[in-house]
């Protein structure tokens, strides 16, 4: 169950899936950030896999509707026919995710839907999976540079300065992609010695750089160090520009992350590098 | 861009969004996972906000359903209406997530969409993004029973034994829900003594166990250290056992990670402990 914010809500959307409801909240989430200044308290249903819990469904969307005084809204990805004609009983606007899209898809494949469970997010066992825990793995033992074996099975090397977003850039294009990212910080004695960290070089086809505003890099490090020299917004400003001069240099796409989300900078990375996720 | 495995393909599935796509191939690869021996070819065409870029992808779509021999499929969450009109044209079978269900919401809501970019993955400056990185730095701080300091700021604890999912669960909850997950392994020296690690009781109300078959256990352990009394069955039932009784007497919540994915895990947790994801 997800609640995102605080109050006070206007109304109240329910994720419905027989699975984790990701997909439904996903999807719904992006389509309800085009309507403004609408205060949505979003509450994720997952797993409603039996009659029961389909019934509980729409007890509690019943009641919440009184609550609000406004019938809900409720996206649905589930797929078990028998539980949706329960759900789609109640007492909200429904949007049916799959349904929707099932029929255009099965004239087109001129095949008909399983009408079950998606393996998405349920395959445990398979290949896919295995890979993805390999690049977490991967990716923690070589985060911050930390080792330098195994870099040649790196399919990327993320280079940048201390607090540039590389951690969080490894980690998810590790858990999302199976990307077995490596990230190496650039330091002031690179900076001095004007080259990049030496083993680096035999892979330079892997690297891609992250780099930041000096005033935002001030500011996320201060949070760690306050008022440190590290933190200096000097400091900052000089680290940046050797490390984006060197990128430059040394012809490693980069990219500024100051405004980016995680996804979106990873999604560069991955076009960049013309890497499979 | 993304194409998920090796081929050959009979068909092509296109994700276009002005974003990263990541909400069009969520929602389409859990819809054509309830079509089987379909062998899709995906590709994700993410950041389509420029009008060259759209007769791009008319251009690429066109090419792909040319070298298939069949037309192509495309989900799109494009909001810019512009771009939304050139993309349209197409020769392919577009499902047009975002346009199909804009309208029923803007009739439930009484309210006009913006039609401009959703915030959802976008925004890098808002609270819930920092709350995100400050959650995998703690996750990463406080992985494999790392450090004590800092517990009392965990949203949860996971505990179980060696290899039994804790990681990448702990890295799942606080990326995609900017939770602070601690975890702390269950070793041998905790079922001898009969109890749980001393600091723990503390934060019983946040503990969650994962557990595993022996079997699976085994494999995945076997693949780190071959030929191991750590990886042996014999021993992997022991540990899995004692893991359990005690988690039972301790009256703390687990599940079996046997057959789950990252998300299913992630997902009961914040349902177990009635989080906010």
């Amino acid at each position: 169950m997800t609640d995102r914010s605080g109050g006070p809500f206007d109304r109240t959307v329910f994720y419905v899936s027989d699975g984790t409801g990701i997909t439904a909240e996903t999807f719904g989430h992006s389509l309800l950030t085009q309507f403004e200044n609408l205060r949505l308290r979003e509450v994720r249903l997952p797993f409603i896999d039996s009659d029961d819990k389909a019934y509980d469904v729409l007890r509690r969307v019943a009641a919440q509707g009184e609550a609000d005084g406004k019938r809900p809204i409720m996206f649905s990805t589930l797929v078990n026919a028998r539980i949706n004609a329960i759900v789609r009983d109640a007492d909200a606007r429904i949007l049916d995710l799959f349904s929707t899209f099932v029929e255009p898809l099965e004239q087109e494949f001129g095949t008909r839907s399983t009408h079950t469970m998606g393996r998405s997010h349920t395959a445990a066992d398979t290949a896919q999976y295995k890979r993805r825990i390999e690049a977490i793995n991967f990716s923690l033992a070589h985060d911050d540079g930390q080792s330098h074996k195994g870099l040649a099975d790196a399919d990327v090397i993320l280079v940048g300065v201390s607090r540039s977003g590389k951690t969080p850039t490894s980690l998810y294009l590790a858990m999302q992609h199976g990307i077995k990212s490596a990230n190496y910080p650039l330091i002031p004695e690179d900076f001095d010695r004007g080259r990049l960290p030496d083993m680096l070089y035999r892979f330079k086809h892997k690297l891609f750089g992250l780099s930041i505003t000096p005033e935002r890099l001030s500011e996320v490090r201060n949070e760690r160090r306050p008022h440190s020299r590290y933190a200096s917004l000097e400091n900052c400003r000089a680290e940046v520009k050797q490390a984006e001069d060197m990128m430059r240099r040394e012809g490693i796409s980069w990219l500024s992350t100051t405004t980016k989300s995680i996804e979106e900078i990873a999604t560069t990375v991955l076009q960049a590098l013309d890497l499979r996720g």
